[in-house]
């Protein structure tokens, strides 16, 4: 059994029940969610050794929270409870034209405060196989930004790989840095890089004129990297979709089939379950087999409500292996 | 911000949840509707200064459908509270092959027993841009066809602007008196019509071969018309159909884009909608943009529960523009 | 009014709301159903005089199944309350490319321990036009295959017609027979025989080259034998099917239209639908009419939640003689 | 076997969830209750033959309120589908120092409208022990009062022992006749009756000094009187109510024990639940015993929710006996 | 119609349904509060003509939460949509020995940052009869303690009646000031204050023996107080309490009833129930029934779900007078 | 942190929501609940290391049973996934004077089925301070008490304190062994009894005048024995009791306070969380603070829905203060 930590802010998501606009519901469904622990969230789920490292409030929100990560199997050793707020969603599922919205409410909470001193990456990261962050943390905060940039020197010293999705958020970024000012460092730590021109774009403060170009520059910027991987989505309404992902070594391209997602049920969470697929792919299988098993994960969130990719690997190697045809299984 | 006024009858509307038959159901959604009403709100929503004109029992339920309009902006001074009871009518989600059902239960209403005397149309319209009405309620009594008629000769008067959805409904006409005896007078002081040839020819007891002909005749006939407004639904199945909507004066067309609606919500209360839409869209913009807002907001409605739009200005413009691709709003 | 009697084990059903995973979920929607009792559902909510054959603990799950059959105006007064428990079914709705799943829980159910002597096939069989068993009820326990023989040869001598869906379910048949041992003296008793290829074989423990080798030798095997009835199941994912069917007289062939089933509502019951449509086709109209009804039937039962289809006659028809366009019923 | 016939209207149920006040509440619970059809339902519920007659329009509510009666094990053989809306009531639980609140909207339902000569009480009536009516049928319409008339002289023809509960309700009786007109001779034909001092006053027209005037005046009016029923109710608040009841026969009063009745579920239907003991006792039981069982019964309704008396026998029983603790069994 | 003016802040409240604690729940009720609006609804409940000033951020939960005052007929014309964040606050119901449990998380509001500038309270207090404030908003920011200021004193110059809520809040002003800095001057302009010995001691950082001290300083040092306003409560449980209050003038005293709460259904808001009935009662009672009232109108609130009063005129009369049994009102 | 293992059975609990019944009922809340297991979820949300032996069925239920015990914090490292069924059962919660009803659906459960070779309790109980089993556990099956056998065998060699719930159950006991073949030598390797005169004597097959006559041969016979524990509760109704317990050393008594508990919320495994109590209380605590916190905790259960006391460690002790007075929290 691998054993994997993920790092990142985790957030109250508030949606209305339903197709419900926000202006007409009368109840929220709570689920919890953040990227990173989306990700360990699904290789827990299919019996990885997972720890997720993150900050809560210390009252009774922020003890539900790490309840719900021990829910699903991950390891809360790690969790802080510390001064702040728990941040906060708020997610309108979207229908047919009509585009889902999110609200975000994050600002101030514990995690983003989080002191980089209470963190002992030494311990965390001991014996650990793989460690996982997103471009979402060192966008929240000064503290933050050092915790990651911390704990992926840590992994180096110890030889743990890492991935990283770069994931840049504009509506982040508002401590005073610029992504540029931040990310070169952390991207230089990692192995496994998950994303588009866009977030090369913005995470380098460069412009690339094309993937082939950004690919051949970070191959050539970034000697740890192995992997730069990439999802394409069209989205043709909120309720159908179609997905695909490839998965580019220096030289090499592996590409995954592509799948036509239609009666979408949840869109949140998505990108994190392929994540999970893929680190659990790139530890356990071939690169053609790990990206296949990825977009799988990644496909079959979409059937599953919440922000957490609840399926069992028979489940997702059943349709990685094309063998999933929706028959009622007794 | 342009004045309006609307008047119609409001229902209790009863819906099982989900896709559940009446046969089945131990719970009822509860929304309040009516046609004029579902228009108003969709142009309250949008920032509009609204008044609707109806009746309501003096209880509780009435209370709360009065509370219900005002929670989405319209102004409700002219409600009356008087004899009578509460219109409902019951509604089942089709999906599938299988039809959405409604079963009326509005007979005694105090909408439909409202006296005409109560009503100052003076008052009511004083300032007003726009004043809407629909075929349904002069089907209703004696009553309301008076008031109906009140109204739109204060508003001719006054210069207002007056749509009618025509809107023959066959199992309405109980009391006496058939469209032909009724809805000619209304037509004539109305400037834009919502209407296809079947609607033409039950208010008016004539047949019309084509389109064409009701189109020469309706702008020969009525010498305030400016605009016939037609839309064309390709029911495919009770979760599918396809939806287009052209604006005729007399000499131009202008016709929208045609929309595919999969994966419906709720039917109820598109025309409505797409009525909405027609208003604000004749108010603010040209022909051609304006049928397709109209379009639009009627194609958007498919996605909201309930029945009214709530939709964001911006969010039905998008979709007119052609920018809904169903993708996150963060 | 026809008289019918079914035969067969009814389970509690418990299944998520919506789209959730068991694993996710804090309440389950409670249902009752079993394949007989649902076929019986059907033909008594059309009007037909229906009773249905089973056995329930003596508490108070026991009397709410049997109040849930009489709800749908089945005659429960053959029912046995009697030792044992009640028979449970854990059902998970799939979506898209994700399975449903079913978890049954039925093992020592008061229908599986049913004692033979406590039920009086003459009386039961007085005045029957039809007689519907499942190949489920001889896979549960000796008794229960005792039980069905005994009733089919009562029926035999009163001239009841006889419907059997042979359903091979490979996770039954744990008490130490296998089906040939059972089956074939219970098909030698049956007039329509709902089947395909694989159930045949595995009944009469043979080996078949194809379809129409089955037919003739069933045939000539099985004299009572009037029908094969097969239907053709296309599952792109548990959200979309394509489904037709087919009669097999002796020397002719009656097929249904194939139907596009798409934003399937709930899975389950849908052959049992099928199986009620046809023996209200058979009893009621010429064969070609008969197999459409059914397959409407079974079509309409995708849209209906819980194990039973819930639709008037009229609607039936309607999409049987392709009527059915999802317009709202007013 | 003891065989019941029971008469009377069946409204549709409607209630806010929990403590919601009908301004506040989005969804509607489901029940459907009469008077009447509730004493024959706690009486079906215990295994006695009861058969309610009863008229429904004939759509899909209409259908469903049939089966919600079938599903207590009620005959509906009786039950007639004719034109009239299905009749409603609206209930908001109190709480505390908050009254309960019912809002009628029944005028112009199918039973206020059932012809008298579609009902054959001779068959209806055929091998009956007992039949039940209220105040509140003849008070709804002529028509009704004429079925009551004509039930209850068929029933004296047979033999048939019959109750009624006066229930006199000031806002029926909308039709032209005052009860006085109506009630005696009804009176003259009942057994058994279940009323107050201002019940036999509003009925008779009539004023009296004390109960004890009443009960001589009436044992000497009504030949055929047996008993008078009487519960004394204090009323608390909505959650705190104190209840007691008393049979007196022409000499002798017969008293039960007073229950507190705190932490009440659902008020409704307790009078009904009193009467299903009633009868039960009085054809099972002595008078002392059964007076017990009576109040036992409307007492546990108190903690039942909807219309309806859903308790066991035993249950009652223990309770009548003084052996409910409200300690779990398992 | 008497015209109010109501200042504060409005949150969204989240709280887990029934007894459910947070970390249990999978969904949240939706309400929206704040101690002065709640004083507003109540009073526009019952027919007053009540404007609420206050912010909300411009995005649909800020919209749907003015949407919520206009639905019980609060004027939102003042609301302003301005930067920040809406204020939240969890509520636990508690029951029993357990006690209720609130998690703030309020800081960042868009009232605790709104504009003094952006408020013309000449135009906002135009016409009114009545200016309602509490202790909550200057303890929020130097903002919010300057508009309320701005408020007093434009009222005090236009002549407008005036009631302050002191309710001190310990956890309440983090900004820098202490409520010594702040208090006495809004004291100073305020006619009716609502508060006990605590409350004086923490605004005016002073010690007081007895209330009766409190009393004969606070009329001698504020000149224009009226009424000094003190509630009693006894909180035997969650679920019960017994609660009284007085009105003391400078030399009278105006005691109410004492209630006995049990089966208490929501405690929030009970005071702002009774602050609205109080306003209610001196602007329309003596000061006998007005206290009666006011206490009424708190009595009755522990029996609504939400923040907000929901009730009748007439309800609350019928409280005060003593005559509410929790009879059933048909 | 103490570290503390228990064993036994978890059953899935479905109970109708409310207080309804399980004949009206159309959904079930899910929780999951085992005497044992609900001791060491108190203990483990108040933060002692807890882990809990038991086995479940490998499918998605026993996951999800698995996850739940996760959620609250309890270690599931030595969880089996074996053969057999998941344990049910039904719980229908009581009201006033009915009583709480529970269906156990439990033969032939994994852990009834376990077999004992697959625990390796000298590596479970490593380092262990405490271990609980009670009285069910061995009525289960033979592998069951030889499991419980094994389990104390070793905690008395390791020196781990035991607890023991005696906790006699009429309806279990079925495998062919009276309790007094296997529970004297379990009672023998106990130091803490919790149990009633009724418990010792089915247990030891043996009649005792008095629980003074029980406690002396108790502390004879018992040499490891320490205390024997018993709660003393009178049941006035299904929502009201009045609840106290003692604590008996050999010469000493500790009582706790007496509860009144009005208004219970959920009576299920309030021993439970006494257990809980009275094992941190004697881990902690001296006798008298003990027994006081124990009866604290089992009183605060009655207000929490569920199986499990999801309580503070702060909330109970201001309980067991006499602190707790139901005001809110904020």
């Amino acid at each position: 059994m691998k054993k994997i930590v993920t790092l990142g802010e985790i957030m109250l998501r508030l949606s209305p029940p339903g197709n419900q606009r926000f202006f007409q519901t009368t109840s929220l469904n709570v689920e919890f969610g953040g990227s990173e622990a989306n990700v360990g969230a699904a290789l827990a789920y299919w019996g990885m050794d997972v720890a997720h490292v993150t900050a809560f409030p210390d009252h009774e929100l922020g003890r539900s929270a790490a309840g719900k990560l021990r829910n699903v199997g991950i390891d809360t050793r790690f969790v802080q409870f510390s001064p702040g707020r728990m941040g906060i969603y708020f997610l309108e599922h979207g229908a047919m034209q009509r585009s889902s919205q999110i609200i975000y409410d994050r600002a101030g909470s514990s995690f983003a405060q989080l002191d980089p001193k209470v963190l002992n990456w030494e311990e965390i990261l001991d014996g650990a196989d793989w460690f996982h962050w997103s471009g979402i943390t060192p966008a929240l905060s000064q503290n933050c930004a050092d915790i990651t940039l911390q704990a992926l020197e840590v992994a180096a010293k110890k030889g743990v790989k890492v991935s990283g999705d770069l994931n840049y958020r504009s509506n982040l970024w508002q401590y005073g840095k610029s992504p540029d000012e931040i990310m070169p460092r952390l991207m230089e730590l990692t192995h496994v890089m998950i994303a588009g021109s866009r977030d090369f774009k913005q995470c380098l403060g460069e412009d690339f004129k094309s993937f082939a170009e950004v690919r051949s520059m970070a191959f050539e910027r970034f000697k740890r990297l192995e992997y730069i991987v990439k999802t394409d989505r069209i989205s043709h309404s909120s309720s159908s979709n179609t997905l695909s992902a490839a998965l580019y070594a220096k030289k090499k391209t592996f590409s995954s089939r592509a799948y036509e997602l239609t009666h979408i049920v949840d869109r949140v969470g998505t990108g994190d379950a392929f994540a999970g697929g893929l680190i659990y792919g790139l530890l356990e299988m071939k690169p053609k087999e790990a990206i296949e098993f990825a977009m799988a994960a990644g496909a079959m969130k979409h059937s599953v409500p919440g922000d957490v990719l609840i399926c069992s690997l028979q489940e997702v190697k059943e349709l990685a292996d094309g063998e999933a045809t929706g028959k009622i299984k007794r």
